[in-house]
């Protein structure tokens, strides 16, 4: 390709993005150069300004903008603690406006294939944390992928000494979804957990 | 949504991305949060830089990095001109290498809708070039839409007074499709530009 070296760095970068191949990254290249030069400065500053101006609550994994993480303010405290893969899951289940305690971030999954298990830091800190606020429930919001599965044999290891009951989403049919979309192993567990009308 | 602010403001930017939504944007975003600084730094400064970078040719409105523009270079020179709406437009014809000589870039289209015509001056360049360079052929090479179709008819106006020949690019099957999926119109200029075997 004979782009200028500039359009060429660019679509570099935009190829590191999730999803974005080479031709995305040209249509998002060539869009961005007719951009006016105030609002390539907004991005790009967007961008550059994000270590700087989003912490890790050191307590909780989430994301915060502010000196007080608000997944960890007083009135949330409660004897359940819902445990997450990445900060980017809390905000799932803040919209769902079904579950309204604290969350605690692994930052990570056991993966049998990558050979990793989540952070030990953000598991002595969990470890912590269900003993200083007397957590009696672990809700794994995890994925029902394998990841996820190792994940909650892990944790459920781990916690062997702990007096605290470990739940996991429950599997099932999507809402709204055909039957006939749905496979074998999720229609299994949907019969097996069937709900009384 | 409660996101941090520093992040809704990188998901408001990376949504005015053409094919970016909400969903996509805040997947960037999380995807963004986990690059290092050093690389955030990175692909700021390829996207503030663009302005001072890439300046447009003033002869053929190429994007051009440099002091000389590569497509306005002696060798190129020839009786054709080929006439695109975009400088995007140009990397896709010297990809098909069936291309060697010069272009010259419109810089937008004439759309009967939006009651546009490309910008004055780089018609009064494209007249200017006409004559300075003897040229005999136009290739307008212009989307098969109705803008580029009023374009063209555009261009034939105002060219009236040149003695320049205006073609366009053929009309009929793009490569290795079936028939089954090509539209009436497309397969009735095919069948009027049929070639002999």
């Amino acid at each position: 390709m004979q782009f200028p070296k500039p359009l060429l760095t660019l679509i570099e970068q935009l190829r590191k993005l999730p999803g974005v191949g080479l031709k995305s990254a040209e249509r998002l290249a060539f869009s961005l150069i007719d951009w006016d030069e105030k609002s390539l400065t907004d991005f790009a500053s967007a961008i550059s300004s994000l270590p700087s101006q989003i912490e890790s609550c050191c307590t909780c994994g989430a994301w915060k903008d502010q000196v007080e993480c608000r997944f960890c303010a007083v009135q949330r405290r409660s004897h359940q603690l819902c445990v997450v893969a990445s900060p980017k899951d809390i905000y799932l289940f803040e919209q769902t406006g079904a579950y309204k305690g604290a969350y605690h971030v692994l930052g990570g999954v056991l993966s049998p294939i990558l050979n990793q298990t989540p952070p030990k830091e953000r598991l002595s800190t969990l470890k912590e944390r269900i003993q200083a606020d007397h957590i009696e429930e672990l809700i794994l919001a995890l994925d029902s992928t394998l990841e996820g599965d190792a994940t909650a044999l892990y944790l459920k290891k781990e916690l062997a000494d702990f007096q605290v009951s470990l739940t996991r989403l429950a599997l099932g049919l999507p809402m709204g979804t055909s039957l006939d979309y749905i496979d074998e192993g999720t229609l299994a567990r949907a019969l097996s957990g069937r709900l009384q009308v």
